[in-house]
């Protein structure tokens, strides 16, 4: 393998599939990046997989002997990254292939230097899982990405909750849906199919899970703007998200995802609107004194002055009271939520106001976003000895 | 006392003192903050003290009941911060003092609402150490920054090392010399007295050690720029630097420092003139590899070629050459230096070219900016067996 490039596409490119590179590999060429050079199409494609999450990426380079060959990725990324702006060469200089221990040396040259670094033949490397037979579905990278950011947060992070840690896609009539739930609070979203497409309507049965680090990942290499339109295909083990010159890979979570729907109540006694911006300021205030203690704030709705008044009392420690102006329908009433879920809803949401709808004190509350996006967040209040 | 001041002032200057706050307080008054307001002159002082550090600060406010008591910093300070901007009353709403513990409630008001904190008595407050008959100098706050800079990085951070941990500050003709060590290089600088100033003669018995935490939080204090001119006062065991409306004390370091003027060569036999950002970014992609070992770089002057080579070698990792064109005098030779310590060097020095200087691959190396600022970075080499 012969190749020359810039240092910005080499740089940018391994930053973007190291994401995927084992922190702790189990075996060491899962701590390498795989470069397959392309003598014909001139282009270089760069991939790494953990065996769960596979990224794959390419990008056009002067290839003048194709080949395929791994290189430690952190090593390999730290020095191309600290390397200036201008061509790069990397050159295997082993016509025979890999020694006996599958090793080879890879040398980078630049204008004033050169490193010499220890690769492994690319036989070993496990190729990243593909789609065949699959299903596929088309989204604009904007609907996706906002999907996405607006479920996330409310993934379980705990790695024994399993299925929980994950995003439930599936697909409805209006689009495609994400859910998150921890068990204790549910964002639920949906998004519409992409113009271009039939829609949710050609892939009825998409219902995957797919872990919450991949999709962070979706996420991360969407916001980087190559493109507009995200394929999404699946087969039961595994989702593959394609755009550009981009793909990424994860395996699935095969839990079955709770029944969350029947959770979310269709009826309200209490409706609020209310800025989304001084709730949070507030609700974030709060939460100083709300931390000493068991994060609870209580949330007192008086119709009489329409207003939301927080409050939050830690002995020892101190008192807090945020009066905030929102339009109240229903009765007055005193309810207490986790601070911490409350504003970690509001901080996803981007309208300038939120509705929350309530029936009693121990039941499900839900905070929506006032506008286009449909956002649905459930947070069961807690239940405080008065 | 009873208050009104602006959540700007309050915030600013609340992060301000809020270095000085012990983080493991040994008594509980020492995680407050000292106010003291007042009436007269419309202003409000705040303390903070961990018994080695201590800072002070001061803005008008309107003070319609002097007074004093003490707040915790950390509570006060999370709370002013997330305030939005606007007026702040303070309030300790108690007429006849601390109750029988020394607590006092103290209410935080802003305009939609309020916070109440348990406050302790200013009684138990330690005075901050102030110095009657010391001696004093002036140095810009410029002059001050940038020897503080030049040299602190060089200061130990082992806590073992003791005087080590702190920087040598002593009066010479030419002005206030800054040096620090850590045992395996040294960093010296003197700066010019400031203009107003009859200048070091006045002030012959400078000549003390100071800990390197207060004085990091001296350039992040002037790094705001309230200031042109910094007062340094000292006796035996304190030295309090002062401007503008704010005051820094910190204890000394008492034991001998070294006498680190003998170790500076006074001849050298090979001088290096080489541009400081090429050798900088040089060294920087040489520690990649150099870390995976010991850190060992190896530079080698050629004066047939004006270049000063870098190399490293980490067996199973791989290895790197650099070639970097410089102006050398005196024959070629090769000696071998701890990566870390020539890349801390280069960062704080800020012009265009450095010059370096040796004898011998076992004797000090010199490290000095070419240009205004009279510093001197003595670095030991490694020995390495070839």
């Amino acid at each position: 393998m012969k190749l020359v490039c810039t240092q910005t596409n080499l740089s940018s490119h391994l930053s973007l599939v190291s994401r995927a590179v084992s922190s702790r590999p189990s075996h060491p060429i899962l701590a390498n990046v795989l470069f397959t050079a392309n003598e014909q199409t001139q282009r270089v494609s760069l991939s790494a997989f953990d065996l769960s999450l596979g990224i794959q990426t390419s990008f056009a380079a002067q290839v003048s002997e194709g080949g395929t060959l791994t290189i430690p990725a952190k090593l390999l990324g730290d020095i191309v990254s600290r390397l200036p702006e201008g061509e790069l060469a990397l050159d295997d200089g082993d016509e025979d292939g890999p020694d006996e221990n599958g090793s080879i040396t890879v040398t980078l040259k630049y204008a004033s230097g050169a490193y010499q670094m220890r690769g492994i033949g690319a036989a070993e490397f496990p190729e990243l899982p593909t789609i065949e037979d699959g299903e596929t579905a088309n989204l604009s990278a904007e609907a996706m990405i906002e999907g996405l950011r607006s479920a996330l947060f409310a993934a379980s992070g705990d790695e024994t909750k399993q299925v929980l840690t994950g995003v439930h896609l599936s697909a409805q009539d209006e689009g495609l849906e994400f859910a998150a739930t921890d068990g204790h609070r549910l964002a639920v979203v949906t998004t519409a199919a992409h113009p271009d497409d039939a829609g949710a309507v050609e892939m009825p049965k998409l219902s995957v899970t797919v872990p919450a680090k991949a999709l962070q990942e979706v996420i991360k290499m969407l916001d980087r703007g190559s493109s507009s339109t995200v394929a999404v295909k699946f087969d039961p083990g595994q989702i593959v998200f394609e755009w550009a010159d981009q793909r990424l890979t994860s395996r699935l979570l095969e839990a079955q995802y709770p029944n969350y729907r029947q959770l979310i109540p269709r009826q309200f006694a209490h409706q609020v609107t209310i800025d989304r911006k001084a709730l949070l300021s507030g609700l974030e205030r709060i939460s100083v004194i709300a931390d000493q203690r068991n994060n609870i704030v209580k949330m007192t709705l008086s119709p009489e002055s329409q207003t939301a008044d927080l409050s939050v009392d830690a002995q020892d420690v101190g008192s807090g009271q945020e009066t905030i102006p929102a339009q109240i329908t229903g009765e007055g009433m005193e309810v207490a939520f986790n601070v911490k879920y409350l504003i970690e809803g509001l901080k996803v949401i981007n309208t300038t106001e939120i509705q929350i709808q309530l029936n009693t004190p121990t039941s499900p509350a839900i905070v929506s976003p006032l506008g286009s996006l449909k956002m649905t967040y459930l947070v069961m209040p807690v239940q405080v000895r008065s």
